[in-house]
């Protein structure tokens, strides 16, 4: 339930109401909107009695919410929600965006080199991994720390957005120093203690979905970062686990439309884990776009052929800059051009 | 392996490479090509010696196939296959078509009704089940023969090409007479009694993919109608069984290139089934057809709300028309614009 | 519904009961039983008003099916059905069968030398596949009715049941003459022309769980056979379709005491499918048994090493009799003995 | 790689070895075994050449260990791994466990009345969640460090050895502290950081397999543990996520005959989450036992009805009674008869 609260609503209206929800048992958490302020009810599974809040001075409307997650979805926030960036990029609304950079943090010139490829080609967001969920204890667990101040490096010089993962709780504290978006990975999805630090984070969160996540558990996901506090949060479909074996994991492109109807969040495709091969990240970048998607992340490597982890996958810098040519058009077409690199050539 | 002849080579060449493949053990088919023919080797699953065939008279060079398919892969075929039907409308190569229709036919006026509004949208196929495959035996099973008459005569009146699904031998009978195109439908895509009757059929088919069948499967169980003569085939991607419920099916969007680059053969995409939600059509036709489908199967009906079966994700003609310009632009982008009704309005 | 007669209905009431329901739109379907006839009123998806039959003389009780499948529910009939063959084993009720025999039917020696060894074993059927559905139209397709008349031999000399699949309209015509099970494979479980014929056939039929198939589609498919008149029938989980690569399918364990609570009708499990490896066998045969299958159906061969088909998962004949120790003990526990063959070892 | 050296080996010929391997760029680590020494080489994902080692003073032989996995498979240890608590319970060799109690610690009679109704049918282990991993933010989080003091109490009372779940690093560190076995839990499979930190516990830990993890990436999530140093590692198969809705999640009872092939370490099955029914969990425990399980985990609540978790799963008191008489036999035919509780009725 969503209490929305007139313009000028006093803060002694606004008290009362958290009272009232308060004795009614629930949890009031004051939501403050562009025109007005809003109060949410959390702490409730199922219907509640809007009633006793319909009453009261100060009170233009209460909405219900029906879902199980509250503050991610659309019933709550109607408008998108925009996740504005140091270099002028957005994240949601009428842009695109694209996060382009290395599987793994490496050293400084394959990050750097990489880097200026991806901002020549458009890009405003540079990814690298500098801690590393790996599946076996004994494969490369990234650079750490080192790792994070080359990603700073690279942003001061391409002035590209970083984004790049937490896979604890101390690796979030370092992410949360050097980057701009916080990555939670897939595996993280359900690691609960993580969320909750996300969200107290003074960060974006890009939350990648679990490897066989239903769409409601990702959202509620989503819901432990933003009822801790944090807002800004960016879904991520990176394809999930299924039977066929050719590529990595099976893209659901039917998660993007389903997304956007149901939450007011951003969501990212991720077309190179989502199939695991380099020749089908275009196609299936491009799908993203034309199904809805706010933006893509892809993965490109000066030279795939001695990156370290995810080669296979991994563009060459002119099949990316092929590849952008075309988001360029289908983004133009789905009335959410591309968000532009200053760097780009031609600019 | 296939062995491509000379432009010159003589018939006696050509039965002279026969007699020394079967010598080995396999069976030699002729292709005839539109520069030269080739005669192909089946009956083997590995590696087979091309040692004894290239020195033959007339013959220019063998290639060797490396996977289980043959004569679907594009090992064996480099051009796309090409699929003209009576109306101008050729699937494959480098145009996007769009099959639509309600999920089943009805009656006249629903039938007719349909077929207009989706001729004048710019659909150059009809899709409509007379031989419904139905889970429960208390279901609706569909007209049968006379709906096959009132496709024959929403095509006489409207030029659109009929596509309808054949369940068994006996409705394979009927529908290779009354339609233009033969669907095969996921439940049957591995009846290989049904296939190799396809395989025999005078007019093209769709094999949309089993429930959960890889894409080696599905490739296979296209060799099965290609073996017995009939190359005329076309894939469909209907989505596949997943974990997640919120929507009927997976559409696996990777299997899209996938299958442009295994194959020859062209690939559409139904989102209808894929998604079950009329809202979702949209959004991933678009996604298909970015991703490089030669075309798309909706389910449309000018009154979803009394549509005996798949209501739910059949679309209203208005959402149907909105979709249409949208692949448009998106099919243009592809290099791959949208055959047109000559119906279309404007035209 | 079902609607239950008393003792001493006359056939005068039979025919009033049968014409209400056929006024209320729906058919009606005597069913004879062990003490007093009933009537089944199928044709319905959703609830019946079953007052317009509670008053009729000679109604003893309507009882309400709430599933979407009816003649294979519990609801609908409460006892297990028994399916008894020649060799006087059943299958059904408190005693656990073995089906054992190789993938496919290759020779004379090898088939009866295989039937030998299982039937001292103490198994009671014998499988062999004489029409083999094959993923490769370039794969071996089995000896044909050469393979069914030397399974008849087979059953001559041991005195073992016959099982055999039948893939398509043709072949069942020749198992059904040949064999004493008609078996239906899991790529046909939803091929609705063959389940009616098998559901006209004068043999039991087992029905193999299709590879994704959820369980009610199971018994939907099952529902088609019974719906023609042949009650018959015996339920077959052969593992599904799942992410994991290690084994050729998951088998469903779950699905045994699901099928045994939901339906009348008894469930055997093949572990050779379902694992697609012979060192898991006999720990998954035991598995089902323990879990309260009715039996199960192994893979064995007298020399795996040489199998045309499914050799890894076939058994040595020493596996098969070591596991038939094991099944021994554990359907002793389960109050299910097996039901030994008269030429077992011993006897 | 695994370099076992002689009975009478000195600790200078250890250091030699160790050199070696250091030499050649692995880390090598010494496992101390019942009759001899052996070291280990990790760091190595392909072959290792192991001639140099091989002719060294007091090595008896070289071992290849050719797993992604090392120190949890079969190659590098051949006995089975035992988990001895203080009560007497073995977990591992040839005794079955079984593991019982309510989803989670409600309060104190809650905790105390279920405790010793298990422990009176003979269970010698008792689970009971202190910190619920909870899919949704609003839902009820357990009662944390109260409720390990409540399973403290019951241990105290019923000899009972304690098993509860750890959710992140602050958890791990109190539960570490008042269990004797601390549960990953299937969402924590591949959190990283928390199975190093398990693998620094001086407890025993049991592991849950992911929703949807291969048994390799399962297998390797242990490595993390044992390469850490903790060696007391349980495997505890749970249900995977499938397909089919009927039930919670879909058993692998595949899972078991293949852990206990591919590794020493002991496997639990739990039927409760592994069906999500209560009428499931008899025959699934059965069949776990019967597929060679070294125990079973259930749940077990005094009262379902008032259960503020997993309700409709849990047995009541008496169910359980009867499936350990039925445990008994089964585990009995196994050769791996049931750990009985001092506790148990008629002891």
């Amino acid at each position: 339930m969503l209490v929305v609260m007139q313009q000028d609503a006093t803060s002694e209206d606004i008290r009362r109401v958290v009272k009232v929800i308060e004795d009614m048992g629930y949890q009031a958490r004051p939501i403050p909107g562009e025109q007005r302020m809003a109060i949410g009810v959390v702490g409730n599974d199922g219907p509640v009695d809007s009633a006793r809040a319909e009453g009261l001075p100060g009170v233009q409307e209460v909405i219900s919410v029906s879902s199980p997650y509250k503050l991610v979805s659309r019933e709550w926030k109607k408008d998108d929600t925009l996740i504005p960036l140091f270099n002028g990029t957005v994240i949601g609304g009428n842009r695109t965006v694209v996060m382009a950079g290395p599987c793994g943090v490496e050293d400084e010139a394959q990050l750097l080199e990489t880097a200026e490829a991806v901002a020549l080609a458009g890009a405003t967001i540079l990814r690298g991994g500098a801690f590393k969920p790996r599946t076996s204890p004994y494969s490369y667990q990234g650079m750490g720390i080192e790792g994070l101040k080359l990603l700073a490096k690279a942003r001061d010089r391409y002035q590209l957005a970083i984004i790049t993962e937490a896979i604890d709780l101390e690796s979030l504290d370092a992410v949360e120093e050097y980057a701009d978006i916080i990555q939670i990975g897939a595996r993280n999805m359900q690691n609960f203690s993580l969320l909750r630090r996300a969200g107290r984070a003074k960060k974006p969160v890009m939350l990648k979905r679990g490897l066989s996540a239903t769409l409601k558990e990702w959202l509620l996901a989503a819901e432990y970062i933003l009822a801790e506090g944090n807002e800004q949060v960016i879904m991520c479909e990176r394809g999930v686990r299924s039977f066929e074996t050719y590529t990595r994991n099976m893209v659901d492109i039917n998660a993007i439309p389903v997304i956007k109807q149901l939450s007011h969040l951003p969501i990212i495709a991720d077309p190179s884990h989502g199939t695991g091969r380099r020749e089908l990240v275009a196609p299936i970048a491009r799908a993203a776009v034309a199904a809805g998607a706010d933006g893509i992340m892809v993965e490109v490597h000066r030279d795939p052929t001695t990156a370290k982890s995810d080669g296979p996958q991994s563009l060459y810098p002119e099949q990316f800059r092929a590849m952008m040519a075309d988001l360029h058009r289908i983004s133009d077409v789905m009335g959410k051009p591309l968000t532009a690199s200053l760097n780009a050539r031609g600019h």
